[in-house]
């Protein structure tokens, strides 16, 4: 299975699901996922993108005080959800969900999706 | 009420708090409090104040890209969970659980607060 084909099944296994996309810590996309249908003018790549930036000093920062490894992190407004996973040091995921998602079961998905993620990855 | 008795009241309500922060965009701590018996060397306040640059760029980013007023965001370890509600632009609460708390009654309680603490804070 392709990546664009897990990322999609991952979108559309989790109520609320919107997009999902794959991304290296340097902001270079590796895939993604979009519904068709979503006509709002949020992209979420570029949001990935931005993001990046905040996942690297989240790094240093759970380190430096001792929070632990980060393993995911959660933005949530009122009109989206952005489930970040960190997958290794170089590359995360991020799925984005209507407010109203399901985000305990994006999570979940998240969780169990990383390990196979990281190993194509690698290989 | 105080500020350090409502912040005592939402650790204590929520299984798994281990402290609570309230504090300034500009890395001030207003008040805090943080179980006795937590022996960890990890200090919330200090936390905290790290993550004060991390919440200013989320607001940056949320407005840029149309991802909506950030309500909340959280990040978790192996070892703690935080939780950050946005009260104003200027103010913000932090609150942390042991990565096995309630994550879900920690995010409605902070929720249910916001609104009695940033009248607090503008009167």
């Amino acid at each position: 299975m392709s990546f664009q084909e897990k990322l999609q099944q991952l979108v559309e296994r989790v109520e609320g699901g919107i997009a999902c996309v794959l991304m290296g810590s340097d902001g270079l996309t590796i895939d993604s996922y979009h519904l068709a249908d979503d006509q709002t003018p949020f992209d979420p790549a570029t949001f990935g993108i931005e993001c990046t930036g905040l996942l690297q000093q989240i790094s240093t920062i759970t380190q430096r005080t001792r929070f632990g490894d980060p393993l995911e992190f959660v933005i949530r407004s009122e009109h989206h959800t952005a489930i970040f996973r960190f997958l290794t040091e170089e590359y995360f995921i991020l799925l984005l969900l209507t407010p109203d998602g399901n985000a305990g079961k994006g999570r979940y998905l998240l969780r169990t999706a990383s390990s196979s993620l990281r190993e194509e990855l690698f290989t």
